[in-house]
């Protein structure tokens, strides 16, 4: 488990003083990337180190109650297998011991081919260990 | 059914040229704007005359392929209700004649009182048929 | 001159109810994007056509009026050069017949090398002849 | 004079891999928002003690180096006063020791009369002391 805080600036709210939810989804992506950085991985190592990239195939959020202009938000990843091809990062969001959101993002492993192109494959065991999913 | 299009911009892409994905929830908010708009509704008019506000509950995308800078996007929504005080959005997107994605947003209906706060309440009848939902 | 508009959307407010001044620059980028797209160019064209690209060295607004949801702006694109190895995109911004704000980008012409480097070079007068610029 | 860091996340930068430059401007707000909470301070506290809301006038940026996901941003922000009813902040960008960006605001000191208008006022010299403006 990866935890990680963000700042709720003035121009992530709305007229209705609260976050506009595209943002969440900004929040989870960007957590993620900290995830990879604080296990030695990046977008650019998992595409040196492996071959692949993780692109996007589901992103799903539960809003559980509104974050505002200087609350501070905690965000709590996991990440597990799901299926052979693809693996599931989930995310808790709170802000003062309070639930936020609650979501996940699906993210496939994909070759890349000589000519640019993507190839599904099986998730390698390593990457997954690395970043501590449960086997 | 309401259609609308939106031009991927440079901004709207990453480092691996394809769109950044949370952009695709600000498209979704931006096609039920122009939704409400074409039905002489926004969020000051539903609060103006309904009392309502239409605060997030919950938002999914499924992506199918990768949109690109200058592609463009045909968005197309539909919206129904979904329990006593909830609605949904549903949403589809294609470029040149392929799904990029899918997805919707469930939105809650709630009455704002005299001191600020929310308090839900059943889907006015009239909201959903203004938009054209299915009874 | 190239004109072209957009709709102020809900997320691209704040809690003041008015626009978030960085999504300006976000329109005049788009707004260049199109310009170039409606003479038959865009980023990756001007790449394959005259081996460059165009790097951003400045950007300003002056914010006279404040917009907000639901207002339509209008924007109008000239470009000229400046001094030999960059050229200037100003952007006026209208809505309702009142000016919103005006601004400009200054943009340098990058000759890519072989090595992915970039070398600074004056700026093609076909470019600027495609884009109307005044010589 | 006050600082502070924001990492560049995956989602800030565009198809060349480098920042998209709007998100420089939402730095340079966040900056100011933090600057503020610093102090004490935020836009509803400056509401609530001063009676005023501080409109952006003027934004500027110019760009001396490109900046990419994962490199760390160190942004330090200084204010002044800009005639009697202006004020002036100004942003200085570095990573690992290089010069990104540097730019500035300025912002209007305006009072929020009863019936929610706003008039331009001399700029509140305890504001500006509380902010460390040289005087």
């Amino acid at each position: 488990m990866f935890k990680t805080t963000v700042m709720i600036e003035w121009g992530d709210c709305d007229e209705a003083g609260i976050v506009f939810y595209p943002n969440y989804f900004y929040w989870f992506d960007s957590a993620f990337q900290r995830f990879l950085r604080a296990h030695g991985l990046s977008q650019r190592e998992i595409r040196k180190r492996f071959g692949t990239v993780t692109p996007i195939v589901q992103a799903h959020a539960d809003f559980k109650a509104p974050a505002r202009y200087d609350d501070e938000l905690e965000i709590r990843v996991t990440i597990r297998g799901d299926g052979e091809r693809r693996f599931r990062v989930d995310y808790h969001l709170e802000s003062g011991g309070k639930v936020i959101a609650t979501g996940h993002e699906v993210r496939a492993w994909a070759k890349v081919a000589a000519d640019g192109g993507l190839k599904g494959a099986p998730v390698d065991p390593e990457f997954l260990s690395i970043l501590g999913a449960a086997s």
